[in-house]
């Protein structure tokens, strides 16, 4: 069983390629909160982005197009034990999907300015979904993680 | 382009079909959270699971693999009007994926037992993540979610 996806848009980023990425991780504690972007919604899917301007954060999933294979164990950033893959945000998936909740700063028709950009520039963009009270957990343990922070 | 994904596991759930969805949703206000149900991960990829009983939280992507078309406009449950579809969580969408953050209860070799399941019996996992902190965002606006609440 195969399930087929297509890019409903693309993003913009000012990180042209993976190493870009890597090096900005290295060089921030504060993470990618305020690294700005723009998702660039594709004119046949326009009209779906109405109200989408009166939420604050958005949830964006995308295709990690660049990455090749995967190991079911990996060794996360900063990390120096190997980790389950599903137990860590690796590119390298059995399905290479991304998803980053991003910041909605505005929106120009169907362009979608955003910040928390954490992917590269042409990333394709698979869905858009608002970020609701229900994807706002607490009392969250974060396993490996928290050793590691 | 077109990106193909292939299912690492499959959902099993109380809800054998989307209308006993539709049902809960009506019955409860509280929401799915104390659903309980579990996710059986196919054993080529139960080695990836290492590690993830460390998280109190997962993010569960996947397929909604009944949903057939969409529009740009829907009309969410509960409310009146049409809205923009990314600005909904329909599963009628260009592309069929679902997010939902579930709780870990306890983890049996490939079974992962979870709490907040709002998808059906025989749902296509497509991917697992960690929940981690840059997931969990304060302050958030949520449109038009906000007057129909």
């Amino acid at each position: 069983m195969e399930i087929k996806f297509k890019p409903i848009g693309i993003v913009h980023s000012p990180f042209k390629k993976t190493e870009d990425i890597e090096l900005q991780r290295q060089a921030r504690t504060r993470g990618f909160d305020d690294v700005a972007g723009e998702l660039e919604i594709f004119d046949d899917y326009k009209e779906g982005l109405k109200d989408i301007e009166g939420f604050s954060h958005i949830i964006l999933l995308f295709a990690f197009h660049q990455a090749k294979g995967f190991k079911l164990r990996t060794r996360p950033p900063f990390e120096k034990r190997l980790r389950g893959l599903f137990s860590t945000r690796s590119p390298h998936r059995p399905n290479p999907l991304g998803m980053t909740v991003v910041k909605l700063v505005q929106r120009k028709g169907n362009i979608l300015k955003v910040r928390g950009v954490d992917m590269i520039e042409g990333t394709p963009i698979l869905d858009i979904k608002p970020y609701t009270p229900r994807d706002r957990k607490s009392r969250i343990r974060v396993g490996w993680l928290e050793k590691s922070r």
